[in-house]
């Protein structure tokens, strides 16, 4: 298991933190831990790798968590949103607007409103878009900032999440985009760039490396009829991390060294035209940690179960209901026993009344008593926000930046 | 489809007000309405069908709103609830604290606390949990009422959710519970009655009456050796309400009536038992619906979808990601063009930023336009409470009980 935190006789830290003295800290069972350490060390190997004119950027979404948003706004280069609330997260942090991108299929006129008045980038996904942004525009007495989300007309595979190629609710399909960019030309909006998603939690060099070709292909296509070049293609970012046993963690030199391969080309192509990478999962995902507490064991027929005060109500995507189409474990393990030799096999289960509130099937585990930390790795994306708080009115889970 | 609504003019129409003024009424969309008229039928046509000395729980955790719970309250016979916080708004209502059980594999120290000083009927799960209860109550010099929840030794089939006969996390192994009762015997804690539980969202009648002739076997035979008969046996509900294209409504008529069959040999057994069914789905499932608009139509390679302002932070069981392996789409339609013929398929989505967001898959309906309400049926319970309402920021649903 590969373990970015530190272990300090046995015990797990966090920021240097153990998970007891984490626990006394926050007050209670269940957390989540975030190492800003960790989340530094990944922007940093980024940037050491990547070209030096790439843009990276945050998407919310994965952890909308105040601390981490302005602790990111500093490091990042811009933010991407998925709804008006997210955007005033990031234009809280002093984000410029210019910096702030804004997609989502579904963005209502309410939302799309305050986006204009804000300024940030708003990124189309369907004529109804346009058509209301610039009726805002006009409003609003502003000019609004658009980008073209495109549905792109490649697909690529082995993504843990496939998209583009086929029919889609994202953006607007590559082959309508020349008339998009017409309709765009008639109003009176700033095209300032391109937005493409072609997959997510992708852990393929070569599938990122070909949708990322086949991204800047696209769009020098599209961008050729422009008067100027675009100030921006956003490419998504579909960056995986490891959560399954087998699963190889993405090989990023190959990636960042391809980058430096298509550059040049690109640039030649499109001058000024910079290249933003929307990271979220890939910049915190591997930081963070969700630790809940042995409140009770018992064997049932032949086997050990590990009752928690945790459970899916904090952390849909480790019980396996969120997205997964066959149930795997997040890696687990006991934060106060790293030293302890495996002894039996345990299920680790919530403290929720259902049968869907698992944490880790029949996992190889020191000898496990009441009171000792469970700590489920890889939880730093998806976790908290992603998860049905209310369910069954169990508290909620806190969340610390260490 | 099963239309458990009125229609007017070709508008559907919960708790007699047409969906339009309803979202008038909410002052948005999307919202949840539940039909009150709709769960009273159910309760009577209950009451009519089992035999009179039943009493029947309504099981919170399947909708916690607020209004639902008091409404019941003077409709039902008790609420079996799944947290400390369920007990409360229980409590609030002002039903006994003898005719609320609490259920739940997790328990922890300060819950079992506050249920202690309630006086509720605590379900034991654990003998960790029997020795809590009972230094609680020398703590608080009261004397706990317990129940013990069994996990059973007979395992039934064509249940949704199959439970009992294996290995769980939920209760006591039947073989276990002699053992148990004995311990219960040695403490200052007052035996009132036993919980069995053998799966849920079951619709295949005869799988009900086998597990619950067979829940009345197992716990007469569990009661031999006890010095007085239980006060109650809650027999958990499992009574299924169809969802999805295929599913039979369950045959309620088969149900009740075997139990009018057995229930007399089960009380001259256990004279002075009462039988407690709990029910949640089963009483207020089919009165909800989930109500969103349509706010963009797009074409994309030959598909259409309708983007909605709803989404899977609403109603995470009808985007398929809540306990279902293979996703299939819940019943919805167009909830004002009732009487319109179907003119084309279309994919129904959410508003959110993630291909999960799905709401119907490829289903056939009237020509849709922006502004159409999307009438999710089935959804009065396991919805909102059970959803992540936080993923992406986007404004919480409303909940009218009409």
């Amino acid at each position: 298991m590969n373990l970015p935190f530190l272990e300090q006789n046995g015990v797990l830290a966090i920021g240097g933190i153990d998970v007891a003295r984490l626990a006394d800290r926050a007050g209670r069972t269940p957390f989540f831990a975030y190492d800003r350490a960790a989340i530094d060390a990944r922007v940093r190997m980024l940037r050491d790798k990547l070209p030096g004119d790439i843009e990276l950027h945050y998407s919310i979404k994965a952890n909308p968590m105040q601390a981490i948003v302005h602790h990111l706004a500093t490091r990042v280069d811009g933010f991407d949103v998925a709804s008006a609330s997210e955007m005033a997260l990031a234009l809280d942090t002093g984000a410029g607007a210019r910096q702030i991108g804004f997609a989502g299929p579904g963005k209502e006129r309410d939302e799309l409103r305050r986006a204009v008045a804000s300024g940030v980038n708003i990124h189309l996904e369907s004529v109804t878009q346009l058509h209301l942004v610039a009726a805002l525009g006009w409003e609003l007495g502003l000019r609004p900032n658009v980008a073209i989300r495109v549905n792109p007309n490649f697909h690529v595979g082995q993504s843990g999440m496939r998209m583009g190629g086929g029919a889609a609710q994202f953006g607007i399909d590559a082959e309508q985009v020349p008339a998009l960019l017409r309709e765009v030309d008639a109003h009176d909006v700033a095209l300032v760039g391109f937005h493409l998603f072609w997959g997510s939690q992708c852990l393929h060099a070569a599938t990122i490396i070909q949708a990322q070709q086949q991204s800047a292909e696209l769009v020098t296509r599209l961008a050729t009829d422009l008067p100027t070049a675009p100030r921006y293609v956003n490419m998504g970012g579909g960056f995986g991390i490891p959560y399954f046993a087998g699963d190889t963690p993405l090989d990023i030199d190959a990636v960042t060294q391809a980058m430096h391969g298509w550059l040049p080309q690109f640039h030649d192509r499109l001058p000024g035209t910079r290249i933003v990478l929307e990271l979220g999962r890939y910049l915190v995902g591997e930081a963070g940690v969700y630790v809940c507490r042995v409140i009770d064991r018992k064997a049932s027929r032949g086997r050990t179960f590990l009752i928690t005060d945790g459970g899916l109500h904090h952390h849909l995507a480790a019980s396996g209901n969120f997205g997964q189409v066959l149930r795997r474990n997040f890696p687990a393990l006991l934060g106060n026993r790293l030293n302890d030799a495996p002894q039996e096999r345990c299920d680790i289960v919530g403290c929720l009344c259902t049968p869907l509130d698992r944490i880790a099937d029949d996992v190889p585990l020191p000898d496990a008593r009441i009171g000792d930390f469970v700590v489920v790795l890889q939880s730093g994306a998806y976790g908290r926000s992603a998860s049905p708080a209310d369910f069954l009115g169990h508290p909620a889970a806190i969340e610390m930046l260490v």
